[in-house]
């Protein structure tokens, strides 16, 4: 088992990674004199397959438990569902010290954040990732998001846990396109900052997509590692340094929106996206050629598909628009200098825009 | 005019009061390079009395406008109205750079603070409060929050806004029960932490009700630079310092909440919270009673009421429990230890909590 830290003043906290690390939940808890009560959020799949081990780790060390099983789709980031979820909370948390266990996916780690930093202004939060994409991605670094009809990731708020616990004996379950869509993430890190890490994964594609304990080991900290250097020098995105993280994501957030989250996973609409932007990079004249093909080949490798069916271009693009990083009426997008580069660009011309996503459309 | 600094690091931010105030918000806003489009949420009554001349400030000045008209009355701190003004907000937010001013009193302060704190992780805010409890209270420091049918304020944020405009120029036209509203208030930060404002109060409570400029001016300058100093030293009510803020606000909250925010503005309701929380300090022997009475005294000036009619004492004590400021299964109330001085306590005797309560009923 590791531990890294993400270095963040009053708000630093770790995340204890390998095989077994569940088994340290209670202790930890009681370490960080967290409360009292657990209020577990997580989805059906997850509970079934994962909650009694939980639960029971929870209750033999004294804590408190409450589950609330919420829908295992994008649909649990809904206002309404957050709301349920909340007045649930209130209406159990009397006489109690209540924390928030996120247990499960991206899904379920947004939408329980974004409850844990709104309830009551904010109550303590434990991340308990059981999928690939928010063991390496989305459990760390504190963005709490519901959706709006009028886009994605709308509402929420900056809120760090107080702890992640990450063990990948929850990852051998995972369907093989959930695996995919933690990879995409993956390869989005590598492309960003780390060329050894795109080696790697070029070399590796396959022990990793069987879930091979030790290939997973490698890329889940070394993704956690690189997430925390980047989130500590930029914590709430104002700086302009965590916005790289962001590759591929402009685009792929206007494909979940525009097909409304029911067509491609979170992985694969950031695939497009990361293509996308390579080709916004190449036509920019910023990434060589060679680069592109590099990571459309990964891309591949992994088994993520590389052109979206039936999507209208100026859907796509309007859809963009209202992306919460564009700024006034300039778009805004993260394209690549070469691998394990990136960097900022805005006022891309929609000329050169509408040519890169033509090339995954 | 004068300039107060509230001094919260890279979260500091001036409020500015005075009388014309508010004809310097178009200039502060440019430098504070705060956006390009104003989203004012206001109630029906400020609008009709000083939206034009906010829109004109702004439009002459270059800014867009969009004004949210939310009833008036804690019914706009509902989950329902938050949402519906978000959803609002989105879909007026395009190609702009938008910020939220919350234009009215302490509900629309509270409901705008959190639009402004979620709707894209937090857009800047600025408050322009038009009543004298905002002005000397919730729109300095930071709280915002919606209620929940389990509580009030249950959902929330602390997010500080960019900027607070204070004029009195706007409490002239303050129909008089708010005005004694804000009194309360007023009277609290005498009681916990300003022994020679309590005696100014006990001199000018005439000259306050009848919105005598001077006084007024005295004693909003005086409040908002008492609340900056503690908000400075406990911003989020981590330390135990900050709480003091909420003397009289514990079974003020619980009347709110049994009697569904119809029959007492908030400045009664925590007139008689802070009558009970005098009268437990002096049962648990901190209080002298002589105090008591003038506290009581001052209340009766400002002609706010000493007895709550009609309520149930259980159902009172029940509703105290789900205060988000109880810490399990411990009750906390703030007390008084002398006029300007108050302590935190903590497991007030059940029998002594029941016979304050009985002293304002």
């Amino acid at each position: 088992m590791e531990t890294i830290t993400v270095n963040l003043g009053d708000r630093s906290y770790s995340v204890i990674t390998g095989e077994g690390a569940v088994d340290q939940t209670a202790a930890r808890l009681k370490n960080l004199r967290i409360g009292s009560d657990a209020y577990i959020i997580t989805n059906a799949v997850v509970e079934k397959l994962y909650g009694k081990r939980l639960r029971s780790i929870l209750k033999r060390a004294g804590f408190g438990v409450r589950v609330k099983v919420v829908p295992d789709s994008e649909r649990s980031k809904s206002m309404k569902t957050a709301f349920d979820v909340i007045r649930d909370l209130a209406s159990s948390d009397i006489n109690k010290r209540t924390f928030v266990i996120a247990f499960g996916g991206g899904v379920i780690g947004d939408c329980a954040g974004f409850v844990a930093a709104v309830y009551k202004r904010g109550i303590p939060l434990v991340h308990i990732p059981t999928t690939l994409l928010a063991q390496v991605d989305s459990s760390v670094g504190g963005k709490t998001a519901i959706d709006l009809p009028e886009g994605k990731n709308l509402v929420g708020a900056f809120y760090q846990p107080r702890i992640v616990i990450s063990d990948i004996a929850f990852l051998p379950s995972l369907p093989l396109r959930q695996v995919r869509a933690g990879c995409a993430e993956i390869i989005k890190y590598a492309a960003i900052s780390d060329a050894g890490l795109f080696s790697f994964l070029e070399q590796n594609a396959a022990a990793i997509l069987s879930a091979d304990r030790e290939a997973l080991v490698h890329v889940v900290n070394r993704c956690i590692r690189i997430k925390a250097k980047i989130v500590e020098k930029d914590e709430r995105e104002e700086k302009g340094l965590r916005t790289i993280l962001n590759f591929g994501h402009t685009v792929g957030h206007a494909i979940e929106t525009v097909t409304k989250y029911t067509v491609y996973t979170h992985g694969e609409a950031i695939a497009f996206g990361m293509l996308a932007a390579a080709e916004i990079s190449v036509a920019s004249g910023m990434l060589d050629k060679g680069d592109c093909a590099r990571l459309r080949s990964l891309i591949a490798d992994f088994a993520l598909p590389v052109r979206a069916k039936n999507l209208d271009l100026d859907k796509l693009i309007a859809a963009q628009y209202r992306d919460k990083k564009f700024s006034g009426s300039r778009n805004r997008f993260v394209v690549l200098k070469a691998i394990g580069t990136a960097v900022v660009t805005e006022d891309v011309p929609l000329q050169i825009l509408r040519k890169a996503l033509r090339t995954i459309l």
